[in-house]
């Protein structure tokens, strides 16, 4: 069975993100005032081939916590859909 | 009324994305074969204030084209709820 796998990863709530602030300030400064509190992440696709929609959420996973995903300061969360 | 967007920023499906082609083969090196077709994008959320839904929607459209996209090389798709 073929997977997709829509992972996002976000700064964590608790870290400033000066990537996002940033982008607020540029937003402000063309004109679009009402635009606040902008945080910047990741978004990744991939395709997964496994036996079942388990396996494919562990390789999923452990492809977040081995290379995607910096646990110190980021979240992740997923979704699967089968192909 | 006060919005939350969640958008996501993904380079368009007929290019090459070189960050995705590296990370797919840091996956195989790292033994997690069976995933393929990494593609990296941003996710970007930004609160919004306005009077109705519509206008939060042009707010956000705006936003994307003025700044978060490069319409040139990605796509963008976003969802708006209601704080």
């Amino acid at each position: 069975m073929k997977f997709t796998a829509n992972i996002t990863v976000m700064p964590l709530k608790e870290l400033l993100d000066p990537q996002g602030k940033a982008v607020t300030e540029s937003l402000h400064k063309l004109g679009l005032s009402h635009l606040e509190n902008v945080r910047v992440g990741k978004h990744i696709t991939l395709q997964v081939t496994a036996a079942t929609e388990a396996e494919a959420k562990t390789k999923t996973e452990e492809a977040c916590k081995k290379l995607l995903v910096n646990a110190v300061m980021e979240s992740f969360e997923y979704t699967l859909t089968e192909n």
